[in-house]
């Protein structure tokens, strides 16, 4: 049945040896690897007039200097993370550079940080993408968290199905919505200057009386979130085709320019049209509603804006389980981030980011501006590890070119730990859970790795010297009366050992009675016990009993317990029967140093 | 930790020996025999009236006359259950009078209805005892259902602890209520005929245009509700002091005087004060408030009334699980109803009442005006049965004055029946739902009785013939390495049989070879069977290993899996670890005719 339903969704399982990775052309790799990125600047221009529209209409001029000095910080991490990629040509997360050069506790926090950071992938993502969705459509403002609930299902099916065979599919969107932006950049910009725009901009340069630098400061790390994402190329170079470093640096730099000029833009265009950031509309849907009106063409722009956002959510249901899966090899979370599922993806991951993110959604109501510090700084943290990770193997591998490598490392360093800075100073309310909960997850993450260590420890043998050792066998059968289950179960017994008693708990003299007469009459061979209850617990006089039997025996014996058992033939007519059995043995292979066998009867019919 | 929680709420457990029913003298047993039947005055009166508030405050005068016709139907059904109380001196419920007399169709109906209706009893009395509470304090109007779920959690941990202790405390707000209620018609009369009332009652006698022959009916039915619980009495003769069936008369006597008293009291009270049903308050706050003002006593009968329905509700806490006892006896229900809990009580009964009223207290919002209809329905069908039962006892064993008590009967059950068909007549949009779900519960009722039979037929032996046999044993020992937890499982494999293989399932060449290797080097005295899985599937391979073991041995020999199994101390340390052994061994239990031992190695921190 289940079984069923997961066929139909998943699809048929596949073979390990199907797991062959797709190599990727540039092309292809940054439309594949750029969503992430590129869909940033569907908030980016966005998040910066929130911030300045507190001080005023007159003050949103201040948000194109304040966009010139965000993409001087791409400019910059462009630059240093060219340098990544060369230096780790196998793929340089956050987390692998971190570990091979700061050591384990850096390398928790850029783990645990990235993780982290991916959950708000995909809320981010499919808040805004639903942002889109309503700007267009007004009625659906109040199903916002379903809407962005749906994507985050969908997202889990199609990636629980496995991604690569879509990888072609994905670029179509990306060159869509880079195509269509550009286009609504060209379009707003000719309309404003043939004069087409009746809004009144504000006037650039004006002093504002209560712009602080404080306000501006926060205005530009809102900005910072446009940046999101550039990271994605440096952990994916092995999927790259020869010259692998060649093609992702110059996928990188591709991407750094489509990001800057869509990010200037849709800033310019925003200040231009004098738009004013809205609680029910994006700023992207204003603009392109400005300059083409309600027709098909701002729909089809509003149509790809959500598709991208959720192809960047996309982006994280390949990196979450990835990374998750190394953190488990090196023994940082549980196994079952190692295991691959039918379709070859790493179901466990998956299904945990969607959980984890869906549950986001619903606290935060799909409030994507609620979401973004968080996401933020969650970005910078990695990102300025990252960059200390790399000056650190500069010092110590001193390659030719090194101090100019490291000028550049420290520099990019400086950067991200000043806006990680000021994400704090200026947002302190929006970010500090972040600074409560990455703590815990690193101290989980150690927890995790002493328990592996220690297990390992425990049930390492020295095979040269320890070998299995034989002793003699005590077993036990709990009855319950004398039916064809027990019968079945005494002759399984006889045939392991000739110390077999059976055990019967009565809850009254005359059914204790008229058992003992039935089983002498009955004579199968095995002697009968009979333990009287008077609190009607089968587990408590049994548990007492088998004590009694260890202290004896233990020494000489092995003690196994047999529990007869009917399996019926549908599932739900076993609720129609006692389970005494399954607490029992739960109890006692939990608690007691017993084997504990289960013989079943199935029944017929 | 579970445990302790338990301990707290629900208190130490008891021996078998301490279930000894206090037996019960007149007054007391009224005490606790009666809250149902006279708390049904807090809402009957009501029900009338908001039936004939449709046609308008002019025919209210109407409940009056039938108010008397209600009392009329009081006076049949006390005479009818005083007979049934002298026939069935063990208790006299419906389901066991229509077993006796109609057969397993008839009872199986009585029985489903009287279940439904305990249900009811719960979900009316906690809704009706909130709305005493909000009229009281209607700012709590809008937490409604949470009062009422309060009170049945409440009600739910009190049975679980046991309720014969209390029994002797349940008699005081009995009698407070008793006195309260004749105290307030006592005192309102007198108000009235002193003149100290404003308001205008409506004129009686007067033709009102759009009163109906079926509105009459349907507030004829509606008023019936307050003769819900006049059974009750009957079922519990066991429990009166001897001579039991004088008393259990006697006691049904003096509560129908004192049920019919208050309820013509409260009728009148109603006409005369002219009070009109309102959504926030009860007719009984109304008169109350009218009377006596906002002042103590009115707060004192809103209190009492509040508790009397709350006791109430726990009357059904004694009835359900005693007849679900009955019924799980017949094996009509399953076995877990018959299972006593710590503390005596019939603990799977008491749970599933709850959960089942505290449903549709939910669903229905807590409105007693839309549950009380279902609920009088149910209580009439195991009326008419049980009547029909005593016409076909009298029938079939002629006794002294056979014909007087038939026709005693025959008028009791044909009214209830007529009672039953104005209800499905005038209020079919309201009860519909219970003609759905009775047929669905008598038909479940019947599945589970020849499930039972089946499997009783399959598990029977014939102790005379039937032997344990003994056969050989193959022992199967999947393992995933070479730990401490394997060498184990191995040296208590050689102690049973000398057939013992263990088998590996591996996923690349690479780590199949490494095993091998390194079980050759160990060489522990067992065979190593190899299986290589393309699909990363353990369980699969190692299915069709043991089909094919199977289909060698089977006819000679047991095939037992021995699954290795470490225990880590803290059971939340098992999530970081593969479950794969619990799948394993719930599919072969489920599916194949093997037997699955655990062998459990405790890890030690």
């Amino acid at each position: 049945m289940f079984g069923k339903v997961k066929r139909v969704l998943i699809g048929r399982p596949m073979k390990s040896a199907e797991l062959e990775a797709e190599k990727l052309g540039k092309l292809k790799a940054l439309a594949i690897l750029s969503s992430d990125a590129l869909s940033s600047v569907a908030y980016g221009t966005e998040q910066i007039l929130l911030v300045l529209m507190v001080a005023g209409f007159a003050a949103l001029w201040y948000s194109v200097p304040i966009s010139i000095a965000v993409l001087g910080l791409l400019v910059i991490l462009v630059i240093s993370y060219r340098q990544t990629i060369f230096a780790y040509p196998t793929g340089g997360g956050a987390y692998i550079v971190a570990k091979d050069n700061l050591g384990q506790a850096s390398s928790l926090i850029a783990g645990g940080s990235l993780l982290v950071d991916y959950v708000l992938t995909v809320a981010v993502s499919s808040s805004a993408g639903t942002d889109a969705i309503t700007s267009a459509f007004p009625i659906l403002h109040d199903h916002r968290v379903l809407i962005a609930l749906v994507m985050i299902v969908f997202l889990t099916l199609m990636n629980l199905r496995g991604v690569t065979e879509s990888a072609s599919v994905l670029a179509i969107p990306i060159y869509l919505f880079v195509i269509s932006i550009f286009f609504l950049i060209i379009s707003g910009v000719i309309k404003y200057m043939t004069g087409g725009i009746e809004a009144a901009a504000p006037e650039f340069g004006t002093t504002v009386s209560n712009v602080s630098l404080f306000l501006l400061l926060k205005a530009f790390s809102s900005g910072c979130s446009a940046l999101t994402g550039v990271e994605a190329v440096s952990n994916a170079i092995p999927n790259f085709r020869q010259p692998a470093e060649r093609n992702a640096a110059a996928t990188l730099l591709m991407m750094g320019l489509i990001l800057g000029g869509m990010f200037i833009g849709i800033t310019l265009l925003a200040y231009w049209y004098g738009i004013r950031p809205s609680g029910t509309e994006t700023v992207i849907s204003q603009i392109a509603r400005m300059t083409f009106g309600s027709g098909i063409i701002y729909y089809i722009i509003q149509g790809v804006t959500a598709l991208i956002l959720f192809l960047a959510a996309n982006t994280a249901y390949s990196a979450f389980p990835l990374l998750a899966f190394m953190l488990a090899k090196d023994k940082y979370m549980p196994h079952m981030f190692m295991v691959r599922g039918d379709r070859l993806g790493f179901s466990n991951g998956i299904i945990f980011l969607s959980l984890a993110s869906a549950l986001l959604v619903i606290v935060f109501h799909g409030e994507t501006d609620s979401l973004i510090p968080l996401y933020a700084v969650g970005v910078f943290i990695p990102f300025t590890l990252s960059q200390l990770g790399m000056m650190v193997r500069w010092i110590k591998l001193k390659p030719a070119n090194w101090v100019l490598k490291l000028v550049i490392n420290t520099i990019g360093m400086l950067t991200t730990l000043s806006i990680t800075l000021i994400f704090i100073f200026t947002k302190f309310a929006q970010v500090w859970i972040i600074f409560i909960f990455l703590p815990i997850v690193v101290y989980v993450f150690y927890k995790i790795y002493i328990h592996y260590q220690n297990t390992a420890e425990q049930l390492r043998i020295d095979i040269t010297i320890d070998k299995p050792q034989i002793k003699g066998n005590t077993i036990i059968i709990p009855v319950a009366g004398i039916t064809r289950v027990v019968m079945n179960t005494i002759s399984y017994a006889k045939t392991l050992s000739p110390n077999v008693v059976a055990v019967y708990v009565g809850f009254d003299d005359e059914a204790i009675r008229k058992m003992e007469d039935k089983w002498e009459q009955w004579d199968p061979g095995v002697r009968l016990i009979v333990l009287k209850s008077r609190y009607r617990s089968i587990l408590g006089p049994l548990r007492r009993f088998i004590d009694t039997v260890e202290w004896k025996t233990s020494a000489t014996d092995h003690i196994t317990i047999l529990i007869p058992q009917f399996v019926t033939k549908h599932w739900w007519e076993s609720i129609l029967h006692n389970q005494t059995s399954l607490l029992m043995r739960a109890y006692l292979i939990n608690y007691k140093d017993v084997v504990v066998a289960t013989v079943p009867y199935h029944l017929k019919s």
